[in-house]
């Protein structure tokens, strides 16, 4: 069978990315994952601030900035020189894809807005990532991923049911909102395949949050109130034994996640016989959803019974291997250090130029049984020469002239 | 300007969607409202159980449903029938992509495995979607959402520091997954305009959980430890004032979301101008990220005592338009009713034979200005006759013959 990885989809596309962050970069990093020869523009002092969040030492890169811009390349240019404008313009000539995630109003006082942009490259896709949509009270405000989980409602469903809302600890705001953009700017990139057609492609942080809540808009649509925060449980039932369960350790995260479906009676009957309460299979006290919900702290404490016996890993073995939907709540040290990630290609080890060794997740699907292979993320500048060769067929020594005058 | 909302982008492209519940039907909705043309092949007697979480009524489809489900089509096959088994071989011969979410092995024990779909139609994109990857050591095990984001990590870095973990209300598991199962269909397609190949696709829910918490996993690696959970904070970096306070109202959504930068000092000058304390612009103990951190309590309670004395959304629009990142928490009622969304095309009013007139979010993403219209989710079975006559020229008669029998 023909095989490639994925990381040929998207040979030949080239992305002029302005981003910076997460929000942008997650989105053009998938991108370049599938192939596309991402170009990040840069300014020549520090480049992306997202290189200096946390980073290991001085003059090196985060962490943070190797996970979200892999596979890519850097170019450095003053965008507030007269020569550095006219060099991404000629850039622009060239690309497919324009991305851009600056502070509202940004890229067009810069002189890089949609229509200079698409005038000049009227196929281009345009794409720009924001915090509020063009339009809302809030077009101008700032955000960060925390600001758009606040007003996008998934810190109002998240949190214990008595408790404040809380915001869910992955980047949802960011990533979340970088993943629509990139199937907005593929399926925009589909198109002009068949209609060789451009594009201005919006999208709002704000906004993006709706996509990843819709459970609780449903149960608000269906009850007329404000979904809940439901702790481990589900906005849209109620249905014991579901939820975390205490397991041997007594660690942080030493829980177990049960799950017995409405849907499939058999989940529960199945969990009887783990926990060694065969003889309650059919009594009428717990047999279905409703009289489980009405003796939910009885059927929790007889699930806890087992599996505060057993340790995460060996519960999840034994009431998953049973045929009961079951997760141990796993850290990210644990994920970092499981042989099954780096087995199968999610997790690689990548060697980068001064940070050395490190281990990192891939684009995580396999395309015919891998997923891309991955490339430390570029160091600011590094492809400067690579670039300008060639996309604009620049010499070596107009490349140098370039940088004497600080341009790049 | 030319404009089409974004959805012609994927006229043409036909999938054949045996998905359920809404890891893939969140996948595929999102090709939906980007034009593709998405057939639902449900079971006669209920089709996706989706459709039943949660109605409303006796025998109507789930507000649930619908949120995932819609602009698609759905045609009814017993796939259990040596007939209707031969009938969805024949859409395969007429399809670009071929979709499923079954528990893992149930596909290729209805005979759709890859081999046999890619043997009839080499160049179709065939996607798996699972709750763990092949190879590893819970292949077999069922999942769910709540499953997924156990294992995947984002249960460890969600919730209080000195509480237990706790499930994100967000269905990144879910829809998370579906999002990256989309990105990864639509770079296959491209793909395959210029190479005519196929490919099979499959992604895991816990795989895909590692997109999202990608900065633990940066600080995890900086600092050698499992991230910490850091209630409504950053696992990356504590930088007062930075979370949750508390607004007049007392209700359990009344809070704002504060952030000042630690990478733009101005937020946190410009914040003392809003809350009356212009005399400690500069003041030592609180003018650096450090001295803050030294000083959290009094930060804090600085900006509570203004916070307490405004609304969640007067105290949005005051900080966030003095240029201080900042959001009210917004409830899912909230943001229903909020005429922004509607005006902006973002929310859009639906007309539903049976449930009558509903709103629910589009694709949030905006092409020339306007996202995609909305069509309502079928009803079970609804295009039966379009999708047989149109995509394999059956005629009425042939089609009442297979209702008749029981096929479809």
């Amino acid at each position: 069978m023909q095989g490639s990885a994925g990381d040929d989809c998207l040979t030949g596309v080239r992305v002029i990315d302005l981003t910076q962050f997460e929000a942008g970069p997650s989105c053009t990093e998938a991108m370049a994952w599938l192939g596309a020869e991402v170009v990040k523009v840069e300014n020549p002092t520090a480049g992306d601030p997202g290189r200096s969040i946390n980073p290991p030492g001085k003059d090196v890169d985060a962490h943070y900035f190797l996970q979200y811009n892999a596979n890519k390349k850097s170019v450095t240019v003053n965008l507030k020189s007269p020569r550095g404008l006219a060099l991404v313009k000629d850039l622009v000539r060239k690309a497919d894809v324009f991305i851009e995630n600056f502070a509202p109003g940004a890229v067009e006082r810069l002189g890089l807005g949609a229509d200079v942009v698409r005038a000049i490259n009227p196929a281009i896709i345009y794409a720009q990532v924001k915090g509020f949509g063009t339009g809302s009270p809030f077009e101008k405000n700032l955000a960060f991923d925390m600001i758009a989980q606040a007003c996008g409602g998934t810190m109002s469903i998240t949190g214990e049911p008595d408790g404040p809302p809380l915001k869910p600890g992955p980047t949802i705001g960011d990533t979340g909102t970088g993943m629509l953009t990139a199937i907005s700017i593929l399926a925009a990139l589909y198109r002009r395949t068949r209609t060789g057609q451009g594009e201005h492609i919006q999208i709002a942080m704000q906004d993006a949050m709706l996509q990843y809540t819709r459970g609780a808009f449903a149960a608000t649509t269906t009850s007329g109130k404000p979904a809940r925060r439901a702790g481990s449980g589900s906005v849209l039932s109620r249905n014991p034994p579901m939820g975390l369960f205490p397991t041997k350790g007594g660690g942080s995260n030493d829980y177990v996640y049960v799950y017995t479906s409405r849907a499939n009676p058999e989940h529960w009957r199945r969990l009887l016989a783990v926990i060694g309460r065969e003889e309650l299979v059919g009594d009428a006290r717990y047999d279905s959803p409703a009289a489980r919900l009405e003796h939910e702290d009885e059927v929790n404490a007889m699930v806890t019974a087992w599996t505060s016996k057993h340790d995460k890993h060996e519960a999840m073995r034994i009431i998953g291997g049973a045929g009961i939907p079951a997760g141990a709540v796993l850290d990210t040290s644990e994920l970092l250090n499981d042989p099954s990630f780096e087995q199968r290609g999610i997790m690689q080890t990548v060697q980068h130029p001064v940070i050395g060794t490190y281990k990192m997740t891939s684009w995580p699907a396999r395309f015919s049984g891998r997923p891309p292979t991955l490339r430390p993320a570029p160091l600011l500048g590094q492809n400067n020469e690579d670039v300008l060769e060639s996309w604009l067929g620049m010499s070596h020594d107009e490349i140098g002239t370039l940088k004497t005058d600080g341009v790049i």
